[in-house]
């Protein structure tokens, strides 16, 4: 039984939340990465309870950020969603709240401005995450997607924005498919150790699809050397979840109990030693 | 008069060396950037005498590389095609030959393993490019080109890969659309110097084209601060030229005349001061 991999629900889109949870205990996984949207739809509280009566412990919840914006209307109503993000991961127990920062605002071609606003929220969201127990995730977004979605780049850059907090309040996100290209990554999970507060695994495939954001591929299906990955994270101390989260419109497509069983060959063969 | 503005060939890609050096000086500018396929067309001593005597300076030549190959008759072919483009490159007095690496081979997940690769076939071909007063100008290319275009990511790892050699042999391109979300950027330029061998500016756009090859914008369509990038490769002492190299669908199909002049009017806007 696959102690470690947990399925984001996002690699079986159309599942709600009740039936990701079926088809985890179905697959006889322990945990699952929830995204905001599909618990919204039962309720946090209800949610909260469907993955307890199964047994199941929730790897993540998807997620806060988007803290770009000037100060300002938008830039408040940014940082009061973030606060109920953080309490949304609070009351599911989940391991964090994964971060996805957001792109340059309308028009702005300010880059470094941007990225200081990201500090500049995240020193203001994490006394909040702290007294809820709730670890906040950096997670460094592949360079593809600075201007419109992340403007954190790097594992690096990641850990630089967290070290002022300490690690079990404010972590970064190991996701394969955003840093498997960086040269300094070795050195950077290193760097991260008992910073890492989600292993996250999928492929990168060519030709990229037409819509960048469903260009991720099952693992072994692109160029990614997980196990090189996985060794890394263990290396740096990293013991808890392996989730596989992928967005892509095939997979999507499938039957979902089809994707969760080729998910975990997949993790046997390409993830675990051979 | 843009003294400094370089009209790289694939902008105007439908035009012939002849039109294109025929563009250029209807436009009043000074250099050209040229690629060996259409180069090979007319010949390379005849693409020469066309430039040449249109008082035109060749600012690079695109493209040699392509050196992930393992040992064997694919990695002999790479070297031996690159030194052809070394002669290619001095027969045309160009400043640079830009070197796109190449991607991880076919069915391999050894990134590791292929960048040692590229050091090496550079070192095999840094004596020959010396010999015949040739800079190899290494271009690290956006990270989502890593596994099928180029494995050199990010500018201090082309910069480490440069090292071993003598500045005016193996230099480095810096180009906005590959180098301009790098958190490690600013640093890098300063550190590079004396190396800079090449200074190219396109836009990042977004939504990315479907076909991400094409993916490049006139300076303004997108996100890139170009001044500040300017500034930058200026006080690391780089007083070259600065050429606009735009792969996209659209500006194809445009009138070549009308894109020239396009590009005039936003290098002034968008890349002098204002």
């Amino acid at each position: 039984m696959p102690q470690r991999l947990s399925l984001n629900q996002k690699t079986t889109n159309r599942w709600s939340v009740q039936e990701a949870v079926d088809g985890c205990v179905r697959a006889e996984l322990t945990s699952i990465g929830l995204w905001r949207e599909p618990v919204h739809e039962v309720g946090v509280t209800q949610a909260a309870r469907m993955v307890t009566d199964a047994g199941l412990r929730v790897s993540s919840l998807c997620r806060g950020g988007f803290l770009t914006a000037e100060p300002g209307p938008e830039r408040d109503r940014a940082i009061d969603d973030n606060r109920r993000a953080i309490d949304e991961a609070a009351a599911l127990s989940a391991d964090c709240l994964v971060m996805v920062v957001g792109g340059l605002p309308e028009g702005s071609r300010d880059l470094a401005g941007a990225r200081d606003r990201v500090a500049e929220a995240i020193a203001a969201l994490a006394p909040y995450a702290e007294e809820r127990g709730v670890q906040l995730a950096l997670e460094p977004m592949h360079p593809m997607y600075c201007a419109d979605r992340g403007v954190l780049s790097t594992l690096d850059q990641s850990l630089d924005m967290a070290e002022p907090f300490a690690p079990d309040v404010v972590g970064v996100v190991v996701d394969t498919f955003h840093v498997w290209w960086d040269p300094a990554v070795e050195a950077a999970i290193a760097r991260a150790a008992e910073r890492i507060a989600s292993f996250q695994v999928c492929d990168w495939i060519t030709p990229l699809p037409a819509d960048t954001l469903l260009s991720r591929g099952m693992m072994g299906d692109g160029h990614i050397d997980f196990r090189h990955f996985r060794r890394l994270v263990e290396a740096a101390g990293y013991d808890g979840a392996i989730e596989v989260e992928i967005f892509n419109a095939d997979i999507w497509a499938a039957d979902p109990d089809d994707v969760v069983a080729l998910m975990k060959k997949r993790y046997a063969e390409r993830v675990l030693e051979p």
